[in-house]
């Protein structure tokens, strides 16, 4: 998507040809910064401190990172370690070992001294793959997003009013995002759209990021405090909710950024369609219960407890909300039972969030 | 409750007979500054400007600022103009609106040079039940704790998990608050207790109130950002929920703090208890279907896209979060519909949410 009226991805290969560039998402919205990983080890350091965030962009970062190992040592023993260098970063995001485990088979039956080739072209194909999977899941959410809006456009609604949670958008992918891409095509289309952007405590991604990135594309937004959907759900203020997610069993539970189970109760509650974006490799075809068996990264607690932003003289200051001497919980994800999810938008089309559903669509 | 080791009230009168004296909310958690109130005027402001917020501290203000007023100018006009004038700074609290009628009923039948002390007085009387109220509602409330905490202490757990959102403190009373009343009274019998608390965006009142006041009472507590709830009661993190209302129908819907609602799902779908605790100002009898009779109080979108703070260096600063020209929604309130309400708990005891129940405790 623009970035300023150009046209960017959130991960790109340097002009040296070796070197990987990326944006600090962490200095978002208030300062746009490229950064240049150099090594495995800074492609690692990206993903755990959140430079780059969300699932697909996460897997494009760790294959790019094994590129950058190959490039530096392409021995089995050097292939294994930046393997599980890498794989350590992030625990919940399915993506990451998705993506680790394509770039090792294509590159552990290679001799070393292919390695570091073939490893930047398998990353590069990812990042590709990874466009078109959003573009189709684009394509897929705006026929459900059309059909929403003309049931509403039938009832009198000037607008279709999306809400969305976390961001699942141009910034958490390679392109166009997940939950966003059918919010993009939708208003590429000319067609009216609004989006309810949760700000999503502790990291305010929605704030910081889905804002951001729907300002630079000129879509028109508001952005809420993550209490308030539940209230505009029941004044008929959400037509429909779409949202990423991190990892997606085959029985359907999906496992998103903390608080999208509170959103997916109150869409139930409200009879507000509640859709899920999903590249496949977000799913997890080995779990079955998302909230007996996803293990929960639990984060510092200085994400709650501190918040960056720009003072009114402009300068960026980090400050602290709570009392001294009150701990703060910090949990990443929730998981959200399939049946509270209204339908699973992937890139192969749509299906019930059921283990039949993902069946179905995929053939295993 | 105690400040510093000194028992305190949230609102006196001051050492001149005549000013009141209150806390500046605001202010909390980093700076405890009492303000005097010394016409009717600045007590208006202290109620809009949220100086004082809290259903009943509200109430209380306004009775204090109706004095002011008799002390300034006790005329009909002026008990009139002072009761139109407190009653518009905010348009939820029911209690606002009770508080006001009482004082009305009181100097109305009085002639004028009488007004002036009979409002103080009455004023005085009004803080006083407060206090009884609440310590009453403690004492309900202790008992469902206490049977709760038979329960679970029986299935091995090591203490009660309290869920709260907002802050219905004491700082949102005159003394010992309401959701938390039944909290400081199970700790103050030595019983175990730790409060997960809802730091309650945008104003983050959990995270600047709750836990500071919790904090002065050596109360265990663990600040959570408003999305977390919903993964700890999936977990069995949370054995029971408590929260305060500002208006309570005569059915039972519970109209409190912007994202109530959400908690009381994640409740209702996991099998923890949801309780209200209320005054019994707090019902407004007029009314029954809380979603479409309760007007929701929109307030300025700077209170979502700015955050005040302790910077590194122990000043006091205000930041910027979103992007600039990303607008921001800031609904202050919504309902819980009263089937997710486990019990009401009042100072005459705990009932269904219900009219039947309601009306059973009250005689209406």
């Amino acid at each position: 998507m623009n970035v300023n009226g150009t046209p960017t991805r959130t991960i790109w290969l340097a002009d040296d040809g070796r070197s990987v560039q990326i944006i600090d998402q962490t200095r978002l919205p208030h300062a746009w910064e490229v950064i240049t990983l150099r090594s495995m080890a800074e492609a690692a350091r990206a993903i755990k401190d959140m430079w780059v965030r969300g699932a697909p962009l996460i897997g494009a970062t760790a294959a790019y990172g094994m590129a950058l190992a190959m490039a530096e040592d392409a021995s089995d023993a050097n292939l294994q370690a930046a393997h599980d260098h890498l794989y350590a970063t992030r625990p919940t995001a399915v993506n990451l070992r998705w993506a680790l485990q394509a770039m090792q088979d294509c590159l552990r039956p290679l001799p070393a001294d292919q390695r570091a080739a073939a490893a930047y072209q398998r990353a590069a194909a990812l990042c590709d793959e990874d466009v078109e999977i959003n573009y189709a899941i684009g394509g897929h959410g705006l026929t459900l997003f059309k059909q929403r809006w003309t049931e509403r456009k039938a009832a009198g609604a000037e607008r279709l009013n999306v809400l969305t949670h976390c961001n699942a958008g141009w910034l958490a992918t390679v392109d166009w995002g997940t939950a966003l891409a059918p919010i993009y095509r939708f208003f590429d289309e000319g067609l009216p759209i609004h989006v309810w952007v949760d700000e999503t405590r502790p990291r305010n991604q929605g704030a910081s990021l889905t804002a951001w990135e729907l300002n630079q594309h000129g879509v028109p937004h508001t952005v809420i405090p993550d209490n308030v959907g539940g209230h505009l759900m029941q004044h008929g203020m959400v037509d429909l909710c779409i949202v990423g997610t991190d990892r997606t069993t085959a029985s359907g539970d999906v496992c998103n950024k903390i608080g999208t189970y509170l959103k997916a109760l109150a869409a139930h509650d409200n009879g507000v369609p509640f859709y899920v974006a999903l590249p496949s490799p977000t799913i997890d075809w080995t779990l079955d219960d998302g909230i007996k068996e996803i293990p929960i990264e639990e984060r510092d607690a200085t994400e709650v407890t501190q918040l960056t932003g720009r003072t009114a003289s402009g300068q960026i200051e980090t400050i602290t909300i709570t009392p001294a001497g009150s701990p703060a919980g910090n949990w990443g994800f929730d998981v959200t039972p399939a049946r509270y999810v209204t339908a699973l938008i992937t890139e192969k089309g749509v299906c019930p969030a059921t283990r039949d559903g993902l069946a179905g669509l995929f053939g295993v």
